[in-house]
């Protein structure tokens, strides 16, 4: 996405709120970073106990809506290694990799390519170390014609190739001492390197930085063994991987991420209605469990962000704190990836369609390569964004002009870690018992349910008000006099009395109701 | 698992029963080759539309019984990519990493400290190029004292370290610009050797090869943020990668698999009970999905087979075409984890236990490290035992002479992809239309259901037999009158005529049945 265009409108940032989340996630088990006791690894996370369930609520509300719900869409779960010469003919393998270069002034490393550009010879002024308190001084623009984005400086280390996949060996030998074994000392630098990458190639793997190339490469096995039938989608959720230059925004922009991707194999010709359908889809569905719709807009690709093989792009993008940026690219992949990968494997990824004319000959039965239309959603990215978008602060006393501040986490009922909690008003008395039965009578029906003794009933409210469960059942003395409970209400916190075996239909009609924003 | 010992009781073997399996995977968009129009990659695997269902649907199981269930235990999905000193710690790092030898005769190649043992010197007798048709050659053993186990001859490569892990760099500066700055030729090849692997360590990073050191590395964390009171347990599901030496046996054993791991956190001396209790839930739980029980067995360990942090091992195994095999191991892993990566990182990864006397004071208050049960199974492996264990062949006529041959998955309601077929009798008169009701019926309950409107009746009961849909209704001219339709059940193939609205009821009810074999 284009970070200029978005800036424009985007709303007063709230880089707290981030601060926020992040805290919570830590403290509540939603996310940890990864291998925190030995001071974390760059840019990975670890989702906790509440983490794994929004996450896995999400993944499956998507699944739902794309293969369950659906005749025309199928799943597939494919390896995160696949044959390296897919990424040759994808174009990961050189369009990954990119210059990239160190300022030398203030350790800045950035994409040359991407730099701002000043004239050759240019006289320019920058501040020692970066810093506006750090003594000025001057030096000239390069033969390069860049300078650093951050301080300006024209100063910079030699650019170095980068790829934005991470390579591995696949074979139980390390490649190592084969690459040492190759290389002779009187090679120059380029010959030893051409060496080296030789022997590497041989045994390299890459993990895989976007799932929608198994949909491409198993296009023929999918369609054949499942009978498709043109218009149809191969749907996938998995990992990805991508070695980033720069990690941001906490859970936004990491190396190791999620993805929910859809190719969606079409009639050539038919591609822009198709865009137009699942722009539509795909908006609708975010809005169905968001609590501020607003929040998230389609914003239509200039031309000139298009990639190559690309006919038309939207993102759906969201409101994030530092302004818009993308959750979802839907684009309109052409038959660029099936074209690409037939001419790479000689095997025909086309369809038959025999009662369709040949455009060519008019006659019944056309043989073609479908076009594509991709929603492709970021799984890691919808985890923050619906954190983002269902967290609250209310403010505010009560009559008796107590204290009623209170967070919520205000998660779509499909998408809340617990649909519940079952909350003994003590631990005595028999009411434990009777809150477990009820919590196992919910659990039968498939719903992950809170079972909750500790502390105080108001600092139970509180704590699952911050973990977004839509409702806390109370089970008191009167309980187990005529087999009814307090049911109450995250949102409005209000509390009714209600007879036990009313509770599910209560709570599986909040999950299936449209959120109150709508 | 010891081969020896499990091949004394391995029943008649059926090879052609994995071929079929094979075939059938591919066939009926189960499991595909990964990249197979690109010749395929070793040992790797995707899940076609079936096949995903079915490895979903036993990860659920398998998170319901385990998280959803149960108070005392919670989820976790932590990155692939973790801190590289969490393996130094754990000792994959250098136990991963054994001598690793080729045949010059027949070419195998395996683990030196595996092979047979001969003394230095003997003569051997062997046949060229391994085949018992080629000439019979001597050469004497070395002082390495071992023989090919293939061909026995003693003939080697030199031997060469390999590491069972996948290694890959995090950061996108390649840095083979930087190993190669690195080497001088006055050093000598262990120098540079050395030179090379310190610039590699800067930055490298290891796929994980098992999920469980995440579960020890948060453990603080996971405790704390969800106030978990020993015993108490962690769950995962998800990839983990080993550069194996052998693949084989189809998905049996590949570099790239999931696993379904618990650490059971419990209170020192108490890990023999807690082995017990785990070995009796989770053959229970194999058994609650299985046809024929008597194809899983609990085996203990042998005192050698034992790692040498556990204490107590146990595998559920599986009675595979080739002999009884590893499904699942169920480790006392002692406190050994958690003593270590305390050590490695000086955070205190203990318990207090205010209501427990301290064995050393006699005093109330006890801080001690949790011993660990760990009921680790391999989901991928359970994929195969359950396709295996589902594959019935039945022969056979009926009354008319006819062939009523079929082949039919008995996979369990639960495991299923699909819970039902809805099948209209033809593709007019209203009768898509009244099936695709029935459709979104079901599908609003939660169930993924086929609607299949292809060929003749009789085909798609076979189809649908051969990936396992325990029913199939069928729509016809008098379901549009009295709302009717035929029930066909799987494993009996008969029939009967139900009221539309009883066909959800029926359906839940066969999914939470036991299965027939019990």
């Amino acid at each position: 996405m284009s970070k200029e265009s978005s800036l424009e409108s985007s709303k007063e940032t709230n880089l707290d709120l981030m601060t926020k989340i992040v805290s919570l996630c830590k403290r509540r088990g939603f996310i940890f970073q990864s291998s925190e006791i030995y001071g974390g690894l760059r840019s990975c996370y670890d989702y906790g106990p509440l983490g794994v369930e929004l996450k896995r609520n999400i993944a499956n509300e998507w699944w739902k809506s794309m293969v369950y719900e659906r005749e025309d869409i199928v799943g597939l779960d494919a390896s995160i290694m696949m044959h390296p010469r897919v990424w040759q003919t994808s174009g990961h393998l050189s369009g990954f990799s990119d210059p990239l270069v160190d300022c030398m002034n203030c350790r800045e490393r950035f994409r040359a390519d991407k730099a701002p550009q000043q004239p050759a010879g240019k006289e320019i002024t920058y501040h020692k170390g970066g810093k506006s308190s750090g003594e000025k001084l001057k030096a000239p623009v390069s033969d390069r014609g860049y300078v650093c984005p951050v301080c300006s400086c024209p100063l910079m280390s030699q650019e170095r190739q980068f790829n934005l996949m991470f390579r591995t060996s696949l074979g139980p030998v390390d490649p190592t001492g084969d690459m040492l074994a190759a290389i002779d000392p009187n090679m120059t630098p380029e010959q030893k390197r051409a060496a080296v990458d030789e022997v590497a190639s041989k045994t390299a793997v890459y993990l895989r930085p976007e799932t929608a190339q198994a949909m491409f490469v198993q296009f023929l096995n999918v369609q054949q063994s499942m009978s498709m039938k043109v218009p149809f989608g191969i749907a996938q959720v998995g990992k990805s991987f991508r070695n980033e230059i720069v990690v941001e925004h906490y859970i936004f922009r990491s190396c190791e991420f999620e993805q929910m991707e859809m190719e969606f194999f079409c009639e050539p010709g038919t591609q822009g209605e198709w865009m137009k359908y699942w722009c539509g889809e795909r908006m609708a569905w975010y809005k169905r469990y968001a609590i501020d719709s607003n929040s998230f807009r389609l914003r239509p690709h200039d031309q000139d962000e298009l990639a190559h093989y690309s006919d038309e792009c939207y993102d759906v993008e969201y409101m994030y704190p530092w302004g818009w940026g993308e959750l979802e690219g839907i684009a309109s992949r052409t038959d660029y990836d099936l074209t690409k990968h037939a001419e790479a494997t000689g095997v025909k990824l086309s369809y038959f369609d025999q009662n369709k004319p040949d455009p060519a000959t008019g006659k019944n039965g056309w043989r073609y390569i479908p076009y594509v239309i991709e929603p492709a959603a970021g799984l890691t990215r919808s985890v923050l964004c619906f954190l983002l978008d269902a967290y609250t602060e209310e403010k505010g006393v009560d009559h008796e002009g107590k204290d009623k501040s209170r967070v919520v986490l205000k998660l779509h009922p499909k998408f809340a870690p617990f649909k519940a909690a079952i909350l003994p008003l003590v631990k005595k008395d028999g009411l434990p018992e009777k809150a477990r039965d009820i919590v196992k009578k919910l659990r039968r029906a498939g719903l992950n349910i809170s079972y909750d003794e500790q502390q105080s009933i108001g600092k139970r409210y509180a704590r699952h008000d911050e973990i977004g469960t839509p409702y806390c059942l109370t089970v008191d003395m009167q309980s187990l006099e005529d087999d009814t409970v307090t049911i109450r209400d995250r949102d409005t916190a209000t509390q009714q009395r209600i007879k036990i075996d009313d509770a599910l239909g209560i709570i599986q009609d909040r999950m299936n109701a449209e959120p109150a924003g709508c």
